[in-house]
């Protein structure tokens, strides 16, 4: 569940982005007053997420307005699927359109990405996480399409997760000793991840006692060997690039968690459409 | 050019959103004085956008930083080019990393999607342009990319331009009203733009005296007819759904212009990489 | 028509420039409970700008507050009108007062000088603009004002016109190439105004095909000669330091539009009192 | 002097009203890595203040701009004087401008008019001084620049004087009950100001212990003797509509402060202007 | 009272910075629907302040929540007293609890440790006041937890008292000096008020008409010199570490006002508790 | 080590806070030229923690002020240790003073008080980590302040830590129930805490696979039953109303952390003095 009170900010800053001085078409043309209907369509296949958001765009721009929502959010539709019934004053409609079709097109592409890896996934006990590869600004939202498309987070930013990679195992000296200093200054609420790209590193986490080993960019072969080695000792996430057609295979491994920068980095907008009456 | 007075808000935001508490793995592993190198490669071919704004990030935690940079935005690279070599403060370039790489990232990725077009309507006189299906609180930077990439843009927001569509044409009871209304009420320095799907609207458009008429998801068929029954009278639209490989066939119904939405709504992230050395 | 959500931003400016620390008068002395009732009288005649702003300052303090509001923006009233009655918590009534004052008195300031325009060029087809002449941080509600008084708006920042200066001239070397330039690098949406100080600089301006000449600082000869040489090819607008009995004379040549930078810049607030009973 | 940590933020937020996506008219047509070199010359004679200001707004677009000023804030000067000499980069200039010259226009303006009131009571101990009527969201720079014009503040807001109004004589029930709560409950280091319509009222004020006394719309006869039964029991302050040339009378009454609206809700921008070369 | 519109940014960013992606655990195990009472009660005996602050956090997540209060700010509480009853949302009590605590807790003991001062001096006219040594950002509510525990405040920042400390006489030359600088220039509803260290440095500070003495650091006797040397020509303040059981004695000497830092830099946090049922 | 892109912000808030319209007296009294030299010295033993931050204030106002610093953050120091010499502008310095001892003062005081643990703790595994019960809106310098202090984090927020308290475990039906909820629903990242009070409680929470036991308001027998009964198969956490005097018992019980909310809740200020010379 999204808290409102942390999405205002978000939509307020767009808001102004997109009309810092109004809607110098609407205001021009259509009537204060006037009223209208308008219904929000998949146009095609995929994941809502967003819905409540979308909604309260609306709301900033007619308190009144009234909605009623046969969807939810991490919701399957199909094309041609009616999302949202919304009647209320026209000109409140046409200027909060825009910004709300924005924020949920792009958090149904996220979700509808999302759950292909989940569905593919669906045999193995392997997860999809997200990453920080989110846009500027809206992470919290991006983390919360990846949720509503079924996967789970990664950490959400470098103040509450520990993920020691190549550069600070240089800096330490060792894999050891860079575990160690986590453990040592770190919050003891949050486990310590190591990056790792040949299964000697790989040994050298699990000795050092990592919670979780990141096997990076390495072939499901490598993989393989790296899991059964660790052997549930540590959790186990396979990075780098994993396209959706790759991910079965990277299952089959025994890996716990795959990451996917992708899912927030390259995000396809899914196409819903907001069709006035 | 970017004006950084703007574009240093957008940063903060995001490293607040990326640190609010700091970096905890880096703070606790490496030394405060550690230096390091590191040198920014394209992983893939594209255009470049946004290279300002990575360095930024990186003098934000250390202002001595050392960088140079080999490449500018809008320069098309290849996979393996070397961008920018950077030699500073360990903790610094790891903590700007993400954030860094997330802003350029996309903005090359828009630079490089537009650039596409561009060249495949180089042959004619039709421009490629953006819409304002922007990643929200981040359209300065997205819309600088497209034209990074060779793009122009459509107008920047709700404030200033004027877009007739269907809906204010129904509130104003027809185009030939719709159009008077703006042009009245809306500040003399910009065009107006009527919205049409048909040819009879085409010519209620050219009678009504737009400037700007858009073809919303005509075939090339109708598309040609509307260019050479406006004949010059209007600047044309092309608009909905275009991809790629429509764009030259409709570059040859003579239409002025073809926006689309996918360069920023659906950004195919490129692939950076930032290299320690 | 104002965006409350632009507007609040605003006002909560003012709140807090206006009391930190609260109201330290009315907080010792009205009982948390007083209610009481007020007017809103113009005390001078004028054109009424502002009055949802006024109005959102009072709920602020208090949500339930009872208000009966008998004008409108853009309404002519003479001096002794009622304009609003106000009933509700005294506290909240005298901590909004003086906010809420600053601002209607000022918009209806401008509104008030630009009907005097509107008036005197009843019987011209010119019409009368603003510029980027506002008080900064309130270029919404000053260019609001303006229209409220019947005038229309000029460009509203720096984004979202092009006026090619002097100085953009000389840098361009010549007034053709700027606005070739322009034309390739700004959105299409926007026409290109060009300012002029002599007729030949107008001849390069319409050769040039510029949308828009300023004629700055011309005698009403040399404009008379310019608007019949354009001969309706551009929007011809008369700038620098028009007063508003020189408005006549200059709508005389023929001009389209007549900007004037003390609308905003130098506004004489109309004398507008609340009175408590 | 003014705290630039104040200003910048009030700059900024001007900024991003007069340019939230760039200037389009300069980026498109001037290059780069121009320079340029204006003059800053007074159109008419003033009282300049927001020289710091306008300095920084310049500062803020190009850090190496040279800047020599000639003059000070609080200097009165005369048509056609040279008032600063800035050579830096094009662009920064061009976007700059604007938005300087709208802050030392207005803050000159009022530091003008309050010279002139300065000027006219020059013989006698009466004080201008200013009121909260400011321009919302610059107060600092407003009460500033009646400061630069050789006024004094009055309070700078509800938080930090006493003023009991008739509104709160209402609610306390007296004078003398409106005083005791005010000064039961706020700060010690505040002086507790009254204001008064009648003779009768500023008997009742002195009985009470108030430290200032405001005598609100009285004839100079009524102020006569108001000021000689005070006695300098209280300060005395004329309000109420008072412009320039009523002010000697005013003072001849021997009151200690004579404050005005006007000064900063009536402001005329002084013409100065910037001349590229 | 506490004006909220000044209250919400506080609470806004209280709440950014303790969930700024969500309340995880909340989030992950607690039905959206699920609704919860909860009762607020007291642990220890002290004096309340915040109550508002406290009912504002809720409702931020729960406009719906129902909220019974049975004791109001200044009051004094007994351990177990039963303060506010809550029924609402679970999730939203949840995500309340500690940002609405926090800000309860601290008022309330600043309250708690005003009000013991208050007593101790019951018997006396000296006043307890606070100082600037506040928590940054927050002053806004310690000054009126200050209140609501009995005492009055002292200015609430540099830009609404004038307190000349030692460096000020030094830099001026005397204290005249600078007790007349500060006259001619600061706002005339401030009363001027010296900090001094020997009798002395008083003598210079009534001579130079200061309107407030602070007895700085001094013995209790020769608190008494001065107090009695003034004379009720000028308030006085002891200050310089005074603690409860000194208040008495100084309080003795006639002094008017105690200053101490600590009710606000080091604030025992009152014990209170929400008990979910 | 503070990321000063983080502190920035809470020292500009703090600092319109204190100053929204200047430094009345300073200005009033002091020459803007006139330089001067202070002392920083400790006036009571304790740890510091801040200087990065009380410099950062100096430097606002004086970019050039010379600083040398004598000690550094987590540094014990005895009364009379001299920490800093600062040379600058007169007024610079004393408008920061304040603010930059209000912030150093704190957050000293949370190191002081820190450390005492710290130390007590010296012979035993057992670490003191803080909470969530931080002054609203400066959690980042609390929480860093602990750690200067010797101390170690516990969970910054409710976005990255999983605490299933009471009502957590009641909404869920059960201890199992509810970690198998956040389990599968939160980031991998972050371990799993669980409050108990009983010996029944922790030994679901050990069959839950809890990471970390909360042993919350236990005696010392019933924490020993605890810590023995889990034996290593979590983390162990002492919470509720812990005394320095306790801690050394609770130590002895062979728990790994001790929580102590006071550490941020009821500060006591260092005392620390700037000294002007």
């Amino acid at each position: 569940m999204l808290d409102m009170a942390l999405v205002d900010d978000i939509i307020m800053r767009a808001l102004k982005e997109d009309m810092p001085m109004g809607d110098i078409t609407t205001d021009s043309i259509v009537d204060p007053h006037a009223a209208c209907t308008a219904r929000l369509i998949a146009k095609e296949a995929g994941v809502l997420a967003g819905l409540q958001v979308f909604e309260r765009v609306f709301r900033i721009f007619d308190p009144q307005i009234y909605i009623e929502t046969y969807c939810s959010d991490g919701e399957k539709v199909e094309a041609g699927t009616l999302i949202m019934h919304l009647s209320g004053n026209t000109r409140a409609m046409l200027k909060a359109e825009r910004t709300a079709l924005n924020l949920l097109q792009r958090m149904s592409g996220i979700a509808t990405e999302t759950s292909k890896f989940v569905e593919a996934l669906r045999a193995y006990s392997t997860k999809i996480v997200d990453t920080r590869k989110t846009a500027p600004g809206i992470r919290y939202l991006d983390k919360y399409a990846v949720r509503a498309g079924g996967g789970t987070n990664h950490r959400y930013c470098l103040s509450d997760g520990i993920l020691i990679k190549d550069n600070h195992i240089k800096a330490a000296g060792s894999i050891k000793e860079a575990v160690e200093r986590a453990r040592a200054a770190a919050p003891h609420t949050i486990k310590i991840e190591v990056e790792t790209e040949t299964l000697q590193q790989v040994k050298e986490a699990v000795e050092a006692g990592a919670d979780i080993i990141m096997l990076d960019n390495m072939t499901t072969d490598e993989m393989k060997k790296a899991v059964d080695y660790i052997n549930g000792r540590a959790l186990t996430e396979a990075s780098g690039n994993v396209t959706l057609d790759k991910a079965v295979d990277i299952a089959k491994t025994g890996v716990d968690l795959i990451s996917s920068g992708s899912l927030t980095h390259s995000v396809k907008a899914m196409d819903i459409s907001l069709k006035f009456e």
